[in-house]
This record gives C-alpha cells, sequence and structure tokens, in this order.
C-alpha cells in the first residue's frame, strides 16, 4: 500500500490481457542451492550426474522452475495488484529441462476472469504462464488463477477488518 | 548410486503403494527467505501483513509448501528410487495456509502405474501427494506423475550412454 501508483483491480485484466516477463540467467549456483534445500536428487546437485541423466547437464528442480515463474509474475504484474494469493495450480507442465546459464524469460496471458460466487469483493482470474529459454524453447507451461480485489480501497480495509 | 540397498524400481510402486512423510516444522525465517527470493508478497515477508490478510498470519508461499512437499516425497521415497525426473503436475491445489510455527506432514500414494510408450524402459507412476498439518488438514494436494526406471541397473547404464 506504499506504492505510489494505485493498484491494479479485478477490472485491469480483462481476456487476453498479456504481461511480458523480465529475462533472468539460472546459475549452477543457485540451482544447487535450491536442490540441496528441497530436491536433492543427483541431476538437480551435481553436474557430472546431470550430464549422465536423461536431462543433460546440471539442471533445475521443476519446482525451482516453478519458483522462478512465480518471481516472474511477482514482478511483471502481482507487486502491482489487489491480489488475494491463488487456490492453486491447475496444470503445471516441465516440458524441458532448464540448464545452468539458461536465460529464461516468458509472458502471462489472462484466459478467464469471472465473479467469485462466495466472496463478492474478489474476482478470479486464470491465467496461462508460460517461461521459455534463450532458444525460444517453452519450459514451463503453468495454468493457475489468482484472487484480485474488485476495488483496491475498499477490499483492503475489508480484508483488515 | 552409492546407495548400500538396491534401488527401488517400477516393480516397487503398485497401485495403493503408501508413503509417509517425515514432520517438519515451517520457521518465520524460512517462510520469509523463500519469499525473499521468489514470491515477496506482502503477507509472505511480514508479519503484520499477514494478520491483516485472509490467509490470517505470516504465511509461505504456495510454491514454498510445494518446495517443501518435494524435499518430503525425496526424504520418503525418490532418493533411493531409480527416479528420472517428472514431467510435471496434474494439479496442486493450496488448500489451507501454511503459517509459521506449522508442523507439516503427510503421504503420498501411488494411483496408476503403466509402462512408457516413448521409452520401453521406464515406467510412469502417477501419485497423490497430501500435505497435513499439526490439526491434521490437509494444506496441499499434488496429482504429479515420476519416470521411475524398469531395471535400475540396465537402465541407469542407458543414461549414461
Amino acid at each position: 500500500m506504499t506504492s505510489a501508483n494505485p493498484l491494479l483491480t479485478f477490472a485491469d485484466f480483462p481476456v487476453g490481457k498479456r504481461f511480458d516477463f523480465p529475462g533472468r540467467t539460472v546459475t549452477a549456483a543457485e540451482i544447487v542451492a535450491f536442490a540441496q534445500e528441497f530436491d536433492p536428487q543427483p541431476m538437480h546437485v551435481d553436474e557430472a550426474a546431470g550430464k549422465a541423466s536423461i536431462l543433460g547437464g546440471l539442471s533445475a528442480s521443476g519446482w525451482h522452475t516453478s519458483a522462478i515463474m512465480m518471481r516472474m509474475l511477482c514482478d511483471s504484474y502481482i507487486d502491482q495488484t489487489a491480489a488475494e494469493g491463488s487456490p492453486g495450480v491447475d496444470s503445471m507442465e516441465w516440458k524441458r529441462p532448464v540448464l545452468a546459464g539458461d536465460i529464461l524469460s516468458g509472458h502471462c496471458r489472462v484466459v478467464e476472469a469471472r465473479l467469485s460466487r462466495s466472496r463478492p469483493s474478489i474476482g478470479i482470474v486464470r491465467f496461462i504462464a508460460e517461461v521459455t529459454n534463450q532458444r525460444g524453447e517453452t519450459v514451463a507451461l503453468c495454468d493457475y488463477a489468482n484472487m484480485i480485489r474488485i476495488d483496491g480501497g475498499e477490499a483492503a480495509a475489508h480484508a483488515n477488518g
């Protein structure tokens, strides 16, 4: 609420609206750090094991790719939106390995927007997010929803009460 | 491959097979650290903002809960399995907030096992994983698949060639 600009609300997310992701290089160090904490399979923590695997190199955990995608969503629109989180993900496909040194970018677009039946102050916006690598290949595809307030100010007051 | 016991292979995952997750307390510090890197929404990085939100307290990013679930899967079976990763997730539901201090556990079970049509050396095993909190409430539900080798030794040689 310290943003200089008013937050984006439900009406700012018509079907077809697109947000582009900033580019980001994925380093070997961050692949290993994430994997050691959350997914210590050999191909995610050891370069030789990655090269010997079907993935062809030291490769990010799929959940790491998903977390990087989430940061891209935050940077591209969520940080400026009266968002109230997400009930979950309809599908998360890891279509190609993300290898150390890959440069990821991508975009998301609105595929459905509707009012919540149970909470009149929010709308449900469904997006498809696509993460691509430096060759333009899709590495991850995610179909997910955000709950977004219809009126940033009023609904914020409601949430505090 | 340094494991003292032979790795689990496809035949060790019949439909109905269940693996229980070890318990794990989620701390405020790790909620904030994950969120600062991947999902810096106010309710994930600031206790007051979390309390003011619909989530009712400093709450883990849904992707953090998913990453914790992944670690539970590694600890409960993947680390001892001839696994070759995952093509993705059919659904990932974040059903309740995960708040600082919550103690998570849960289990996964096999719901489908079939041979790969394109790769004769592997089987596709589909699981449903359920993460619960200290009150036995489901906080996350995930329907996902693993690729698991039919013969640990032979297929490992294949992956190296």
